[in-house]
């Protein structure tokens, strides 16, 4: 986790003190269970649960935590014998016929599940900014541009209309991802409930918000978290690729849209002039890091037997930096797009340089339609747009198409200018608007 | 894509005559839906038609078609060069307002979908596989260990319930991706529809299976193929998993399993008498291949503006590597667990050569059960269970407990005894039975 | 391996013909060695070389030795079988005291050596093709962009030079990474000697231009191959960047450069005009294969024990896929380079569109130079650059000044049109091309 | 970073404090050769230089600098506000014609190479612990194992000296690759030296212990980090292997070594008796993600033009954590390894449990050699091999070839039982350690 790319609500998800005091909840929960189905004193079950009421865990002193764990060297031993000390004696039933990993990874299933409700607030966020500002730019019309070069033209706000469509899938994804996780195993040593009735893990789960888990080997499947992880690696490279389209249309030469640049920033300490797309680039970066997680994740998968610990350390990494940054790099993401700079000014002059070579499909089709093959339309039409691109956009295709008369034998005049009718490409926006943000 | 590591029907998926055959339906279908909203003649989209319904393609020449495509450069128009001269001069009609990739970006959904369907089916032969030897070992105890070291009974069916609940997960998961590729993109230049009508995307769409894509950008976003080749990685990590618990199984000191190992078979050229897990072993380095293409698949997904041809490369490589090599290891991962060879009485073997460890957090449990504190049952049992440990199993631990006045002050003989109940491990093997396969 | 990304040259090496020639030498080579020290009949071992020297394998029956495969299910078996027959009694001492991982990790060695030594070729290819470009543009002036905002002027020779500094560390990485993985091993069955003495390994690796393993377990160790594979990926990358470079160069906005675009290529099947960068995309794309290698390289390192088989199958396919990516890729790049057209028009012409900001920094130090702190100066100059800026550079930045009293109190006319001069920034291009490419 | 996988020194390394401190340093070195060479007066630059001398930075007030850079939003001009205030008016010299990136990358390239350093010393504190045990156990015989399966007889110290093997090849590795980012880059705005001599970056590059990067654009390029990171992920797969081993090799039903195991440390919470491999499963999973670093670090490589910054995010993080994490599974290694405990007595009896099969192929070799074909004697061996084999050991091989005709009408009883002599297989050990640890 690095401090500059987080987030208060989501690093203290990740934080010491809520661990613990999930596993409080865990503890409780399960020992209110036993009670229940008496295999625990029931009167000591309803002690424990009231005190958990009653919040007598109060604030979780880490240090002191610590300082039992580091001579027990078992996380979960030095957390219990720190939280016991808030009871009486009815502090022997808990963690009865449970294992850490019981503990542990139901825990981490909480986490992860908060995790990813906050992922899905900000993904909500996301896609109404980008809804709010496709909608602005609906019938703005820009260049498209297919290996970089201009193309046909389409409008910013179907860009935007994209983007949402890309993380209103994510969105869906990330919900599927979140159910996938969030279960809880409470099934003892190797997850034969031999110890430990699956009527706690019943309980346990219900209090939690959780599933319980179909079957255990002590541990929760790493499939799950492979596949949990693996969907953030895909909304990272969602917000990979609307960071670089932004870096893209900010380029010098481009320069359709800016990242707001407040007053007392400095772009760069050599040259004062300088607006970069830092924060995309920013992005950029940062989705590669929520992408790494996701081998190691996969790789987490194959434990040996029953369960391995290699897992953990992993988890210990990659639980916190995924989510933590991805959540950072979304709400960052949500403050470019709705604060961008957007040039219409500029988009139509970049329209516009190509002499109208943007066009040129058009007039293939009327061609063809008109008579001619496929073939000799291409060539037609390719001899002509050629003249312009070598003009760099001096010469204009319409003008050229009307002085040569392969062309002029098969179209009129009237009939070329209609050719080049701007709002021709944007007739379907409304449609595609429909599709991607419903009636 | 290697041979040995390929079965039949995936390879036909993804064989160049099935590529040609799908853009030849997209074609036929896109220039059917233009006839019938007038964009192309009715009649010569008729007879489009009907020449396909007749298969006047027949077999693809490949070889032909890749000689144009050495001229051209151009794969579409290759194929379609080569494909037109089965039509009369309707052939002209073709391909109208359409881009390339409508075509290769809605042929590779199509190929996409027919693996995911192909890999369904092998996920489902699996399946069924590991249910009946679940089934079959249900009850055959053995031990559960944790960190490779033993730590309490289980059955082996209960190893191959996990493994079957692992990959229905899988199964679900599959649909899902399967679903989230399987949408049909013929909306022209960038997406627009400038030149060609929605109506024609959604006649092909529902013509292939597909849902229309409700927005391009000339590709179809590649947040979808990330998605789906993330899942085959997850996939893949479980068939790692199952084929290193079999690997494990096998060694020669554990011994309970042992890949079937047909009469002809050397498994050393060396050692004659080895028999070596070697097909879980190939399982395993498979694995890896399968997850190697999900990095690239997400660093497809920020194509630059309305699309680069960056992700074709890839998607040449992993498209059939990743899917053929997935199909042949469900494949031969259902193969071994099917034959697999299952010693029972080496799993008991094993089972009872720790002197009765396995039974010491029942011990524990009992003991503070009968008034003890945790730390100090604790400690009861761990210098009896010490003593076993370090005898290499020759002492019983059950012995050891009753030569031990603070253990037998607590829990007489009979009690002790009846906490070396191997049955009291397997009491809930129904209850996860009935929660992995249902009723 | 995908034929359309490969060429002859690198394939032949990853042919069946050409690892089963490499078995047949390591074989004959290790028999001449047991020869000499009499582990086997020293006439034999004499006739079995000869029979190597004469050629008596002559082509190699690929399907004759699969056939034998099939019913073996062993390859070096099989191969022993089919080359055995054309010998006489002597075939007997063939391959005697050693293991199947003797000859496999051999031939491997061999194989990879032989792509690094094709790989090296293509580095020195490429770097000759950089430097003579380099040259012809040392002096072409072009605007240098940082975070794709123009930044201060460059050449184009350097952009060059830097590449080829680039590929100059990537050849010799590449030499340290053949030494590395240039090893034979020929130590039996757990790499003891045992059975063969390690004479015969010394004799087979001076035959074969290797070096003798220090020490193997049945396999040369894995870390060796993923050093190989993780260079190959580095390589890639700076394939990637350089194709990057070219990409954005060739942007319609930018323009200044562009692939080489022959005469009957179509770029678009739609837009008859386009001409895109798509083979440097292709490289991009390339990039992300070659890249995919490393990890599963890495994961092969791990084996069980003294070996397990599961490093083999991703070898099978990223030992070809990647060496004749790889190999594809630099040559396609060369040619990219090579015949790239370069338009030092378009390179002033953007060099002058930002009305004189790139000088923005030398006015700044001059400014410094003249006493007024740094901040007063960049603040100074910041207020003059963004109405440039703003004015998309129709201003021009050195009338502004001359137009500022609080510039011109500290700097003259002349002073200020001394600091726009060009030259200024291309002073040190001499050393920096002495620094790349020496006296 | 995650603090309990760290260690101070490294820590410390990449502490914000080091950091600064070297910002500091290249800072008053430039200046220094600034005035040298007269760009800066003479007398101001040796003030500078003795104020450092003087080190009149003191300790660095990270909060403060952290507050300038909130406002500033730029972290090189916020440390020289801060820094510049420890100077008098000299201090307007500080980063003349420098750009922040020369700052930057020069001060990663130090901690990098601090960082290797460091990783330097904990190879060779890891080699000279592999060589001392491997040298305590040169002869204690143990089964060596291919495919989990028993094969042929090794040592143990076999197993350590090819560890020791693998890691002196890491340490020239690591060698080279801190060679590799050991450069000093000053060259200003977009690399050009425009506004600062190459003789500043000479003069700090020696200041600091670094080699002037021959062409740098504005950044050092990026194939120099991701060599070394990809190096670090070779280094812990190689940790990964050595940790896996360890694992198997104290699995229960093995048990020839165990991890030493402190007096007051709890195995599990549940089962008092177990002693788990937990600081190698460990290793596993950190050496997985010191690996993740390797695929970021490549994506960084393709920056665009002169440069942007989103490698900086990604070596945020990597940076450090790989590092870091690499620092402290070599130290966790060393310590493994060191303390481990080694049972020969148990490795005997494994050895021992086949009923001499190890022998199997010297019996095949002898059989061959006393005038049977390969084919006839592999037969042989392996029709008694596997009645042994299905004894689960209670059966001897010697026994069994002693009562089989085929076998003693070639091989007398005397010859045979020399067969069965361990020693056979040691008798190579003093030439690989020769070859490994030298003379």
């Amino acid at each position: 986790m690095v401090p500059r790319y987080s987030r208060p609500a989501m690093t203290a998800i990740w934080s010491a003190e809520n661990r613990y005091k999930i596993w409080w909840a865990i503890e409780v929960f399960a020992a209110e269970a036993m009670g229940k189905i008496g295999m625990i004193p029931p009167q000591d079950a309803a002690t424990i649960r009231k005190a958990y009421d009653a919040d007598v865990l109060g604030e979780v002193d880490v240090p002191a935590i610590d300082a039992i764990e580091a001579v027990t060297k078992h996380d979960v031993i030095a957390f219990l014998t720190w939280a016991g000390e808030k009871l009486g004696p009815e502090r022997r039933w808990l963690h009865q016929g449970m294992t850490s990993s019981d503990v542990l990874d139901t825990s981490l299933a909480v986490q992860l599940k908060q995790s990813a409700d906050l992922l899905i607030e900000d993904l909500e966020a996301l896609l109404e900014v980008l809804k709010r500002r496709a909608y602005e730019h609906k019938l703005t019309p820009t260049i498209g541009r297919s290996h970089g070069i201009h193309a046909e033209p389409v409008t910013f706000g179907l860009k935007l209309a994209q983007a949402y469509a890309e993380f209103d899938r994510n969105r869906a994804r990330l919900k599927a991802a979140r159910d996938d996780i969030a279960t809880c195993a409470i099934s003892g040593a190797v997850g034969t409930f031999a110890n430990i009735d699956p009527a706690v893990e019943e309980h346990v789960a219900k209090e939690l918000g959780l599933t319980p888990e179909p079957t255990s080997t002590q541990v929760i499947p790493r499939d799950r978290h492979a596949m949990f992880f693996a969907t953030l690696g895909v909304i990272a490279s969602s917000i990979e690729r609307l960071a670089v389209e932004i870096r893209h249309l900010q380029r010098t030469e481009v320069l359709e849209v800016e990242e707001y640049f407040s007053p007392g920033q400095k772009g760069s300490s050599a040259m004062p002039h300088k607006r970069n797309p830092v924060l995309t680039e920013n992005l950029t970066g940062l989705a590669r890091m929520v992408r790494s997680a996701v081998v190691p994740a996969m790789e987490n998968v194959a434990l040996w037997h029953e369960r391995d610990i290699s897992h953990s350390s992993v988890e210990r990494f990659i639980g916190p930096d995924a989510c933590i940054t991805l959540d950072f790099a979304l709400a960052r993401l949500t403050g470019v797009v709705d604060k961008l700079l957007v040039y219409p000014d500029r988009m139509q002059k970049n329209l516009d340089r190509m002499g109208g070579l943007v066009h040129s499909q058009r007039v293939l089709l009327a061609l063809t339609q008109a008579g001619l093959s496929r073939e000799d339309s291409y060539a037609l039409v390719q001899r002509n747009a050629m003249k312009v691109w070598d003009s760099d956009g001096q010469l204009s295709l319409l003008d050229l198409l009307k002085d040569d008369p392969d062309v002029t034998s098969k179209l009129s005049d009237v009939q070329l200018e209609e050719l080049f009718d701007l709002g021709y490409h944007l007739k379907q926006v409304d449609t595609i608007f429909q599709r991607v943000f419903g009636a």
